[in-house]
């Protein structure tokens, strides 16, 4: 298992790769986010799209699929994430795009009012096929602490 | 429909209504964020969830859905966004749960490089049966301006 102590600051890390679908878009915008420019190629074009994109929240529910798939490929002991910050979504994701992962780790503290829980910050950044950025967010991850008795450094 | 004008600053909406089921949970989960807790019972039940809760990101894509009907109940012309400030999960979304959303303008401006297009910031927050707040982010709007050849205020 990957712990707390594990987990290397200022480290990048590659990974991922999810064909998105026009399917999958619809599918997704139909549910979640039934704006015309996700869902009707006229309406689409008409706007500074120019063709039917995924639903920004759709891109982030992708980029989680990568990031699980590869905390699980890293057997980590993830405890979820009170939250994110900064997320921007710099650029359409179309049906066709391929997406990849970087994550890089910013930050790392121990809980002091829960020992056996850290809490990391991570830059991630999410690519297309033509390796411009889509999507950028910082996450805020909870991990599960191997020593939970070491004491907690001062900082 | 409802312009850049028309958005007063300040004000606040209350809106939506959303049931979360078990089905919709499994099912967002499976394909976006397959950890344990969010799919399998006794995994959850040693977590400090307690029980399966939502994928945090299928908290944020029912938000939406309730944002884009009451978006469309307003006529409003958006454009969609460029991002999300301090998205807090604050407490896990349960099967069973019911979801409402509250929002207040924060401040808005005029694009100077884009005269059609305005930009207002709102503080969203979502809250469940017992009136809790599960969900909070500031969101970053962009909506057509009624007057495009209208002077941009200074600030």
């Amino acid at each position: 298992m990957q712990y707390f102590e594990d987990i290397p600051v200022g480290r990048t890390n590659s990974f991922g790769r999810y064909e998105v679908t026009r399917e999958e878009v619809l599918d997704f915008a139909s549910k979640y986010d039934p704006q015309g420019f996700h869902l009707d190629d006229e309406a689409a074009a008409k706007t500074h799209f120019g063709r039917i994109s995924a639903s920004g929240w759709h891109t982030c529910a992708m980029t989680m699929a990568m990031l699980v798939e590869n905390m699980q490929n890293n057997r980590q002991a993830g405890l979820g994430s009170p939250g994110i910050d900064n997320l921007r979504w710099m650029k359409p994701v179309f049906p066709g795009d391929v997406l990849r992962c970087e994550t890089t780790v910013i930050e790392k503290r121990r809980s002091r009012s829960r020992p056996e829980m850290g809490i990391f910050k991570s830059q991630i950044r999410v690519f297309n096929q033509n390796d411009e950025p889509v999507l950028e967010m910082v996450s805020n991850g909870l991990v599960q602490v191997r020593d939970p008795d070491a004491p907690i450094a001062d900082g």
